[in-house]
């Protein structure tokens, strides 16, 4: 079969089947979660004979080891991907669920109720726990979900793929609820990202390559995020230990995320007390300090931030950090070069709190905690499907009611309008 | 001043002005409302001259007269406008409404909350009113609105803007909270629909083409509705006294509309009883009805349904009728025919009401009443930016609360992730 047909006939089979899907109980969706858990600690061996060969071929290819230690996966991990459709299964359904409800004057009753999206794309790279935790979502959500995962994951993903499949078809899913696109050809993407008819909407997680490729080319609606360059502000009322614990927890604790600071802002009436005590807490930790000059003139061995470091993604033990005269100054530096995810204050302030979280215009703005908590599970909507820092549907983490939609239910009596 | 440094300048100081307008207080909108209001009235002289230039140039051209009536003021209509304004003053702010908000177990304090999108650019043709509304929504919602009116209204469109936007920068709203784009050059819009970075919406409103050549053109997110193809679907079980009442108004009431009935779908167990006598009343409504064979047989006068009926807009009287075999027949044409606008079922059957509404895909679904109370005021919202059949963000009419997103505010006290 050619890449065209099978991405016409994965297409075609989803949107297919997104009605009947869309209707489908709550208790049928459960079970099949259930069982695809199931089947995937029993398609254990076949999983991780798959992801053997993919890592085979990756270094075979060269690929960087932090690429190569995401692509893989053992026993726990595996285990960990099941326990996570299951808690998936146990979540509230959020279709069906009524968002507001009223009568009005007229004796209409209008109701606005969750209902899925439709037939949903993702579009993500490396890490195959990706193609569980989707497939399990959208289930849930009542979406067909079409995968194409990075082609350095491609066997891995299918075994996954297979078996959770098979499980939910043995459970009244229809078979357009899931797709895999097996090609790795850039036109096949490029196909998918025309199909306004047929996709409702795309979510590409990645790097930013592949997600500015994406909106650029998609002609259906897309989620996503570009970067995290996510800022701390430590302001002149902050408490300085809470500071140190939250800068040093928001850099280190896993610096290769999206929600792990970049930038750290000191206001200038705190700097030479707290820039001294949180670069020794820093260098502990074996993170690079690229600082302006009132940092460096503070911090011996800090390097020199170019105009550049304020606007970059290290996704590493690397921080920007540089002293700012006020809260104003703070967030128009945030306004400049933040990418509008996660940003920072730790006052013990009211009213500069309430400044920071009113002006700054951030998918999540926290007040004395690390930003590492934009994050779906942080949240409590179980698992995630990725951030958002667009204004349009969903702003931050993703769960499953960010996955659906809504419709109006009008219920009259022979109502007619005058 | 050339068209491009124009449309630069207007999209540049919206975005700039965004920020301060997102923490305008509800107090001052409202008052900036309440003199944007009186300006209105007090330009009453200057407005209708400006209209009677854009009659006068549109007479010449020769438009047609639904256009010419579309775009004719009067003082009657004014005074309308201006009590919308005043209406929209009165709605709640919903600029820092909290939607959602938990402790969790760490602690943390999640609120979600309502904020401005940002800049909305509104592409739209003919009634001038729609300016004046969509300065209010937007200054109330704390947005930045850029203006692309018809240039068959554009004098029409300027009185109306000059007046309101000199009475809100009187009242510390900032110039960059209302844009007019002066051009009617084709490459003006298109420049704005490229303005991803200072722009974040776009809606469009107007015939389909305008809609579709947006939708086409843009790379900034747009929330839009094609047409509406809307059904009534007339149940086995329906009050056949209630399916009259309904079925006339929503065909004559206002015919040119979208959520206007265009096709009627009968259940053939009642279509003997029911088309003869719904067949009178609309000729006495001087429909003309197009049906299929079944209803042919039994509406003498009826002429032959095409193909194409069934996916038409009229926006005139004209209906569409066909006789179908049970209610999944119904819903099976309103899939493949329709625009997921507005559809209604009338029956007394509770099973099958409950069948319909969760299995028609349509932004709203109607129990026993009207298609024309798909509709922002009818819905409680107050005035309406638009309606939407997208899936995205908004769906069914637009009010305040849909145009803002929502950032989360997470307080803590010096937590960290572990």
């Amino acid at each position: 079969m050619s890449i065209e047909s099978d991405i016409d006939n994965i297409s075609l089979e989803a949107k297919r089947d997104a009605a009947p899907l869309s209707v489908l109980p709550t208790a049928a969706k459960n079970a099949a979660l259930e069982a695809m858990a199931d089947a995937l600690l029993a398609a254990e061996p076949a999983i991780l004979e798959a992801n053997r060969r993919d890592i085979l071929t990756a270094e075979d290819k060269g690929i960087p080891k932090s690429l190569a230690d995401r692509l893989a996966l053992d026993k726990a991990k595996i285990a960990k991907m099941a326990d996570s459709v299951r808690a998936i299964a146990k979540l509230p359904d959020p279709v069906g669920r009524i968002i507001d409800e009223k009568k009005r004057p007229n004796g209409l009753w209008i109701r606005k109720v969750g209902v899925p999206i439709g037939v949903i794309l993702i579009i993500y790279e490396s890490r195959p726990n990706v193609t569980a935790d989707c497939m399990a979502l959208c289930l849930k959500s009542g979406n067909s979900v079409i995968l194409k995962g990075g082609s350095e994951a491609l066997n891995s993903n299918e075994a996954i793929f297979s078996a959770m499949k098979a499980a939910a078809l043995a459970h009244a899913v229809p078979p357009g609820a899931f797709g895999l696109v097996r090609s790795s050809d850039r036109s096949a993407v490029q196909r998918l990202l025309g199909m306004t008819g047929r996709i409702d909407l795309v979510i590409p997680r990645g790097g930013e390559g592949l997600i500015r490729d994406v909106a650029e080319h998609s002609k259906i609606p897309v989620i996503k995020h570009y970067k995290g360059v996510c800022h701390v502000f430590v302001d002149a009322k902050a408490d300085l230990r809470k500071a140190e614990a939250i800068v040093v927890n928001a850099k280190t604790q896993n610096p290769a995320v999206c929600n792990a600071m970049e930038t750290l802002l000191v206001h200038e009436a705190v700097a030479d007390r707290f820039l001294p005590v949180i670069a020794d807490a820093l260098r502990r930790k074996k993170v690079e300090i690229r600082g302006d000059e009132a940092t460096r003139a503070l911090v011996g061995d800090a390097k020199a931030a170019t105009e550049a470091d304020w606007s970059d993604e290290y996704l590493d033990l690397i921080l920007a950090v540089r002293v700012v005269k006020d809260l104003r100054a703070a967030m128009e530096h945030i306004r400049r070069y933040g990418s509008q995810h996660s940003d920072a204050i730790v006052t013990e302030d009211k009213a500069s709190a309430e400044a920071f979280t009113s002006g700054v215009d951030s998918a999540c703005v926290f007040v004395n905690c690390s930003t590492r908590f934009n994050d779906g599970g942080e949240f409590g909507m179980g698992a995630e499907m990725g951030i958002s820092t667009d204004k349009l549907h969903a702003r931050g983490p993703m769960g499953l009611e960010e996955l659906t939609t809504y419709k109006y239910i009008v219920v009259g009596d022979g109502q007619v309008r005058s």
